[in-house]
């Protein structure tokens, strides 16, 4: 059990559509026992997301429509990675075409498998400090993003509170409060 | 734009097996335009996500290998919500099961989407105060769990320093941590 002593007998794409695509993997114990495993593989290099924050403690949070759960959400900004871009030029790209804003100082936190039981997805995480407005948003075909401007200290009582519902969003703010980044 | 103000002209299932199911809505904008969405809808009620904290302050991580990423991960006791289960009795059945471990003393953290842009799915997130060994280990069949216990703080200093990739485990950490739980 726990599948790090099985071998994979075959392997197939049993779906794919956008940004979905599953495979389904047969797998075999040591002892000759088989299953299959199915589990979503990213037909991306993976996503970025950016905590930026402004020379005076200020964070941009995108509020965008989520379709899937019917609700708007605020988010971090980001994105997918685009093919032959490394995940700072991706972060940069993203943060700059969602809100126009540019950063010099940019800090790498960690990469983050956001379900590593059923998605091999890679999320990058990104600070920027001392960021600031120095051009005009540029969004996506499908893309209506309000950036809002929030206190940093403000969206840490709101992450305390439960006021927030993406993990992401949540995870950068409490990681960039614990280190320092909002003194 | 933003899907908000879009109209559902159709809804189908484009491919379901074990956890992973696909739906694909045609979709209406105000002015007569159509497009698809392709998402991931939950088959299951929901998962939950349990921070458990011993008196001498010190939280069990479980150790397990994720397939989809090829490696070992260090995550927190959790799973799949059952049909007829409140959220707290999943993440009380979950602690037992994969730890042995009870608690007087829960409080819920919140509900968050893992991925709000493909997902329907909310995870319930729960700390576990006090929390002691009364039980055994009851493994799921697929289950192969190892519980490393850890002092709350060594595992923020793991956070600070990336050295885990499990979003859900790094947030509920320094949410506790944020919140004075360690204290």
């Amino acid at each position: 059990m726990g599948f790090h002593r099985w071998k994979r007998v075959s392997s197939k794409i049993t779906y794919h559509e956008r940004f979905i695509r599953a495979r389904k993997d047969e797998l075999e114990s040591p002892t000759g026992e088989r299953t299959d495993y199915v589990y979503l593989e990213d037909p991306t290099p993976g996503t970025v997301i950016v905590l930026a924050i402004s020379a005076d403690k200020q964070i941009p949070l995108a509020k965008q429509y989520r379709y899937p759960i019917g609700d708007f959400q605020y988010n971090l900004p980001g994105g997918v990675i685009d093919p032959g871009e490394t995940p700072l030029q991706a972060a940069q790209r993203e943060l700059r075409e969602e809100t126009g804003l540019t950063a010099a100082d940019w800090s790498e936190v960690g990469n983050y498998h956001p379900m590593a039981s059923h998605f091999t997805r890679t999320a990058h995480f990104f600070i920027a400090k001392n960021a600031r407005q120095t051009t005009h948003k540029q969004w996506d075909c499908y893309e209506e993003i309000e950036v809002v401007w929030m206190p940093a200290e403000q969206a840490v009582e709101k992450i305390l509170s439960g006021a927030f519902n993406d993990l992401e969003l949540a995870f950068a703010i409490l990681f960039a409060k614990t280190k320092g980044f909002f003194e």
